[in-house]
């Protein structure tokens, strides 16, 4: 029998997003956001959802542009210090030891030293509450070459993302391989459909 | 030098979460999607994306209600199995062997074989292409006895929630504690105001 923990925002797992942009005068500004995923697979679209008060609201808007850099563990006390410190009254870039990088495609910058990041073209915003979700159009995805596997695919394993628990406010890493999606469930699917034979065969 | 991959859904991490929903008939349906997350902080929101094609979308759409179940190491097959065959032509709790449990709070099911489930009010969905977006109050959270840790807080480490990489297709779990959020970032906050600090003086 489970028990109730009541109405919160308890998902397992959630990303550290890394949301860069420029603001009104143009300074690189980057935050720190775990309300996110992808939303749509074509176009390719991804979320983040940010409070108004966030420095990156109104940049954001502006320049109907933002980056999504994928934190990792070798970068977790700067992810964390642009969780915790304002763009408002600090340049987190430098204080973090991040270089600014404009993008090629969209009017915002990302880190450097985060080792994946999706270049992201505002298409909506959607009010929900004390949250207003930026839904982007990921115009393209590129990633540090330490980070490709062999197959010239981006390693998970490599990357190392971080994993937020919303429940400890803690960050974690990802395990390896368990199984892979697709296949591992198919045993299953073979005895669906031999039973929807048998039952088919039964009705007959 | 960062390399281009191209414009694709690449996100590390995402979730691996169990949709629930009664059908037309009232047949309880379970589905696996990647593509969803935290949206809102209050209202407590989660949303998940569906193709149109998919035997849960008109369902949830009819019940204005769905629940998100969290895929766990322990039942791997299981999830991945609910992302392979369709609610149209197979009873997936069934084949799957979970054990549909009524919501006694939305008109919705979930597998109680999952350690923990949000039970969810559809406000609103978002078109954006071959997905549409559905974006829920969560309106409890549930979990089993075994995954809370001893501050009677859920425990991500006994929950072993499943983690999807769209870059190759994989299950991967969950890794140890590496650090506290809004905490391992302080010290460079710390610096941040001294370095504020030394600025405002040098040109005062």
């Amino acid at each position: 029998m489970k028990q109730s923990v009541g109405a919160k925002t308890l998902l397992f797992p959630t990303p550290v997003l890394m949301v860069g942009s420029y603001d009104h005068a143009g300074k690189p500004n980057i935050m720190n956001a775990a309300w996110g995923g992808i939303c749509c697979s074509e176009p390719p679209c991804v979320t983040v959802s940010l409070r108004k008060a966030r420095h990156s609201f109104n940049a954001i808007l502006e320049r109907r542009a933002f980056t999504v850099g994928i934190a990792c563990e070798g970068k977790m006390a700067e992810a964390d210090f642009c969780g915790i410190a304002s763009g408002s009254a600090t340049d987190k870039f430098a204080v973090a030891g991040l270089t600014p990088v404009r993008s090629d495609l969209v009017d915002a910058p990302y880190a450097e030293e985060f080792p994946v990041v999706l270049e992201c073209r505002l298409l909506q915003t959607i009010e929900l509450g004390i949250h207003t979700q930026f839904i982007g159009e990921i115009v393209d995805v590129k990633g540090d070459p330490e980070v490709f596997g062999a197959d010239g695919q981006l390693d998970i394993m490599k990357i190392k993302p971080l994993v937020y628990d919303p429940s400890h406010q803690g960050y974690h890493g990802v395990g390896p391989l368990l199984g892979k999606a697709f296949s591992v469930g198919k045993e299953l699917k073979t005895s669906a459909v031999l039973k929807n034979r048998i039952n088919q065969n039964q009705a007959s």
